[in-house]
């Protein structure tokens, strides 16, 4: 192979390098809707929608095992998975989990591992179907896939945005983010310590956001009992800015959300406050919310804005228009894609 | 957590384990047919049985890039799992393909693995639809989930076989493993040597079996076209032995196979006698075939002899005669599962 030519996958960036070696495909199975680029493929059987998706999470690389418990790391590792089922309007139906075992796990930490799972496929009613195990010569690898199904036409994509759409997200943003830096101050205040207690007084929450998040089936519920089906859906794991700009580019419009509409909790301001971090970053680029956000016509301003949970933060404009936030003093700046590069870590 | 109660992995094994970790699951979804126990999971929508079946490899565990090349490793990861699809009497569809990639590896290393995944998927007419891709922080990680479909009725378990049904397998066996052998000796031989020539001459067939091998939707669509429905089957990756001895454990009978009609290629015998190593334990036990072993009804027998390809090597027995080989001198010896464990690697 010609050295010169050697480009590194950093580079390129996770959606960059999935572009590249999935271009070019195209299905040649009649089932088959829609293959990469959404949150999940869809395959359409008579009446019903099948949904699939899948993560792969490694350790040193998306869980530090020093603060993370099994239990906890099972559980969000079969949400996260949930979470891209309902970013499609679908339900959760099956999950199957292949695990990397290194030498220093024991049949307990794996039982832990998998109370953790087994509890979130209780909770929102997913059954266990399979999966693979094997050894590992290095730290813990966890894959889950899991499938779902929708009613034919019920679907949502990313590619449906409208100009004058409204933009909306459920719960609020950039706590679990907060979370993660605390949780690694406190790792670093730990060091070399016995019995160090760490310090999560008054913030619980982001501590719970970012090890224990939940899917919100709550909302997918809520928009069907309302009759409002979103024009364009996904889940915030890589932060707004990049979530927002994919669902734009995909359907192919710009946007303007507000700065001041943008949902934040106290406990997060109170620590980017203490950390000396711009509050409105994080809530933008943070990622790992698992917050839905979706679009829905301006018509259903009224039925959404009823809702609780949702916020409405802004609109989808023509494409030449460009994505950008409108900052508390009115300025126009424009939204950048700084969510998390797995591929540069 | 008491340390006294702490169990090791590998005294398990992979199947103590994932029974262990699996046990009291009960599903809840209707469309859920069978979890955890097969070749593939199912679930059932109107008229079709959809499977979905996962694997993952590891570096160092499952391959060794010394001498596996990229492209072919893409082959192989894509067609163990299409074979899972066909031992359940399925047609594979769609694959999610997951990689955790170290930073030793460029976008042109990617391009070949992908080369090999998209070859597999053009010439089994599968659709790529989807996955995700991570750094990692040690060796690459490759995590596919394939799924599948069949007529609602036409899947095969292993659970099936009765009393008196004819064992039969496809292909010859033995040869992935004696290849895995021939690679493993060529890389001793070549450390330390620079321009080294491995010797594979007259062994071509051996390192083929190991490094691409194929799923047989050939015979799947011969039995088929013959009218044959097999009551049970599964594919032979983990060792002859060890997989007939699950369809009989699954099925509630025993077995008698016959030493002398175990298919073996000539290159596999030379091979065995090369190394003195037992030809038949190789044979029993090897693994990674990919080849399906599947019980018929005994009446089927004169449409199956007929059929090329396709060997009867013993037949099914009531389970109080337990699961053995008659060798060639006329003597029983029990059939032990000594199939690959990848959880003592």
């Amino acid at each position: 192979m010609d050295e010169s030519k050697h480009r590194e996958i950093a580079e390129l960036g996770e959606f960059g390098l999935i572009d590249h070696l999935t271009s070019g495909l195209s299905n040649v199975n009649d089932a088959t809707l829609k293959g990469v680029g959404d949150d999940a493929a869809v395959m359409r059987y008579n009446d019903t929608d099948i949904l699939v998706t899948t993560d792969l999470l490694l350790e040193g690389v998306h869980f530090d095992l020093t603060y993370v418990p099994l239990m906890h790391l099972g559980y969000k590792s079969a949400i996260v998975n949930f979470s891209d089922i309902y970013a499609m309007n679908g339900t959760p139906r099956q999950i199957t989990v292949s695990l990397g075992i290194s030498k220093r796990f024991t049949v307990e930490h794996m039982e832990m591992l998998y109370a953790g799972i087994r509890k979130a496929c209780g909770i929102y009613g997913v059954d266990l179907v399979g999966g693979d195990t094997t050894s590992s010569r290095q730290g813990l690898v966890i894959s889950i896939t899991c499938i779902g199904d929708a009613p034919a036409g019920k679907i949502v994509y990313r590619n449906g945005a409208r100009d004058t759409d409204l933009i909306c997200v459920s719960g609020d943003l950039g706590a679990a983010y907060m979370g993660l830096q605390l949780l690694e101050r406190e790792k670093i205040a730990s060091a070399g310590q016995k019995d160090f207690e760490p310090r999560f007084e008054g913030k619980e929450y982001l501590v719970e956001r970012q090890l224990k998040p939940e899917a919100r089936r709550d909302i997918i519920r809520e928009l069907a009992e309302a009759g409002i089906k979103p024009t364009a859906m996904m889940d915030i794991s890589d932060g707004l800015s990049s979530e927002l700009m994919h669902i734009c580019k995909q359907s192919n419009t710009g946007c303007r959300i507000y700065e001041d509409r943008i949902p934040i909790d106290y406990q997060t301001a109170v620590m980017a406050e203490e950390l000396g971090m711009n509050l409105v970053t994080a809530a933008l680029n943070g990622g790992e919310d698992y917050e839905l956000l979706f679009t829905v016509p301006l018509t259903a301003h009224d039925a959404v804005a009823k809702l609780p949970g949702i916020k409405v933060i802004g609109h989808i404009t023509k494409p030449e228009l460009g994505c950008a936030m409108i900052t508390r003093d009115d300025v126009e700046i424009p939204l950048r894609a700084q969510g998390w590069n797995p591929l540069a870590e």
